[in-house]
């Protein structure tokens, strides 16, 4: 294993009970019914236990688009031609896709990765050049990339989280492009879920039951022909992830190693999320799931973190929409822990104080 | 009926179907597959539908606090004194509570709506005093109103629907706050749903098993000795409703037709909105429900709708919190709708474009 994984893993440390219990007691002594807010109170208490402060605040979010490309796309597994990868980076680029406009309206950063899109892209402010390759090779046929590209790819997202860190982001979300990641997904919730793919695989961008059956026979055969192990997190990604797979499975690991939360959309970034948990557990103390995609393989992500998602509007586009989404939510959760009044500043009748009822 | 009350209802039309089907080809144009934003693209079709144009936008969003007593506190239904009631007015001018915290971030006006606290308030800009009374009667001993008084406070909240409409609001969101008000709720559910108190009727604030087995033979013992008429949503509100719940109706109700879209909070707004689609089920084309409430009633509220609430946070404080959160989603999918990139201008393969799978 590269020394930059190993080291990584080695200085992620599980968030402060201590810090969560005390971020309770604050919630509970502000104008409202104890536990009131729900979920939202776990937010603000996990944020508070993830930053390590008493005073938490949210100023530089940024949502980091990992792109590539997959060799597994010339099996007819996708509704869209490959082509479409390198023309939605362009479109990322531009500022006219989706995860742009919802970006912007929660101010927050967008960073392209190219981890290994099968087109040269002219330099852009806004793009990372990691390309690994031109594509993963076809899982169907070969395995999608060394064991060496699967940690290199990993080290590129370990690396981006170190450098977000030190820029001062507060907040990160997980996104993504390529035609054809949603087979690779499916793949790795196979393997990690102990599941038939069918059960695991969905129609991705819209196919119909015609090509969601290839869909399936190209994964069964891909798992049969390569066996991944499955407590190998870096084995599985090689064999059947993607190269933007490992980008987020470093990000959550680097991010985690200097505190920073990150925000998961939806199948794909919850497999590379699955697999950066496998690694180490830890993880799971950083991660703000989002909302519940249509895929089916999600929910074996949903089984590991031991967390319900924030909200299922039905999504299914990825890019990090749903994640960025959330980002609202976890911002609400830290303003209320910071500026609601408390029972006494306000001078408000705790049900404590009062005699219970005739 | 009131004249305004009658003249209001025969002003609410169903929104456009044209508008609506405008608005989703449109919105299969961007550089998305179909559908694939989910729910959001729900939302953006039924504002521009509820708005009537071709270029929606929100500029201007408030959140309308109705806030009264009931007098059925004095049966121990609550685990708060009645007399936070007025408390938390105050808490609310002064800015301290969970509602204006989450308004800030929406950049959403907050309106405090007296209309009936047991308390006289100083003159604040932030405050409309509307008060019918110093709350209403006790519902287990007596209608909670007359039916004037019931008809009286929809007509007021179908006046500051009417003022929003002149101030030129885009957005609504209904709030309030009033002890007891879980119970009245409930009573209406009951009503309503056809069902026996116990299934409608929760914990509001977080009451015990005592206080709960209490609350339900309150709200029984008030349906039984005033069997409200269920196809007569005024003699529902009369009898155990509240006058913020006859506020939230009205509101609803001038919304409606001023073509002004109305995000629905927890228990205490459904069931002031389940009575206004109950006098004009073309209601239902204004509003957006928000959160499922932890309240038990609140099903009755989205069995009416047919729609599904947008997220379920375990959220139980009212005051319009999850209406407010639900403002970025609504927002977020406006932007969608007006700042993405077609298909076209972007210059990618559109699938319709492409050959089918080799």
């Amino acid at each position: 294993m590269l020394d930059i994984i190993r080291d990584t893993l080695g200085a992620i440390k599980s968030i402060s009970p201590l810090r969560l219990k005390n971020a309770q007691a604050h919630l509970d002594s502000l104008t409202k019914p104890p536990g009131s807010l729900g979920l939202l109170e776990d937010l603000a208490k996990k944020y508070v236990a993830i930053r390590d402060t008493d005073h938490p605040s949210i100023s530089k979010k940024a949502v980091i688009v990992f792109t590539a490309d997959h060799g597994v796309t010339e099996e007819g597994i996708s509704a869209y031609p490959a082509e479409v990868t390198p023309q939605m980076v362009q479109n990322f680029l531009d500022g006219g896709a989706a995860i742009n406009v919802l970006a912007r309206q929660q101010n927050a950063e967008v960073l392209i990765v190219d981890m290994g899109v099968n087109h040269l892209f002219a330099p852009h402010p806004d793009l990372l050049d990691r390309k690994i390759a031109f594509g993963t090779r076809n899982m169907a046929k070969e395995p999608a990339m060394t064991r060496a590209e699967a940690e290199e790819s990993i080290a590129i997202g370990i690396q981006i989280a170190a450098q977000l860190a030190v820029k001062g982001v507060d907040l990160l979300a997980t996104g993504e492009m390529g035609i054809g990641n949603t087979t690779a997904s499916s793949a790795i919730f196979s393997v990690l879920g102990n599941l038939p793919a069918n059960q695991v695989t969905g129609r991705g961008t819209g196919i119909d039951d015609t090509a969601l059956n290839k869909k399936i026979s190209v994964i069964q055969k891909a798992l049969e022909i390569h066996s991944p192990n499955p407590e190998d997190p870096i084995d599985i990604l090689a064999k059947v992830g993607g190269f933007e797979i490992g980008g987020i499975m470093g990000l959550l690991l680097g991010a985690s190693a200097k505190n920073i939360p990150v925000v998961i959309d939806g199948l794909i970034s919850s497999a590379g999320a699955s697999l950066a948990i496998k690694l180490n557990p830890s993880v799971k103390d950083y991660i703000f799931p989002s909302h519940r995609s249509v895929e089916p393989g999600q929910k074996v992500f949903f089984d590991l973190m031991e967390t319900p998602p924030l909200f299922d509007l039905k999504m299914r586009l990825g890019e990090g929409t749903g994640a960025v989404l959330a980002f609202g939510m976890i911002e609400a959760s830290v303003k209320i822990f910071n500026e609601m009044a408390t029972f006494q500043s306000a001078g408000i009748s705790d049900r404590a104080k009062i005699q219970r009822f005739p």
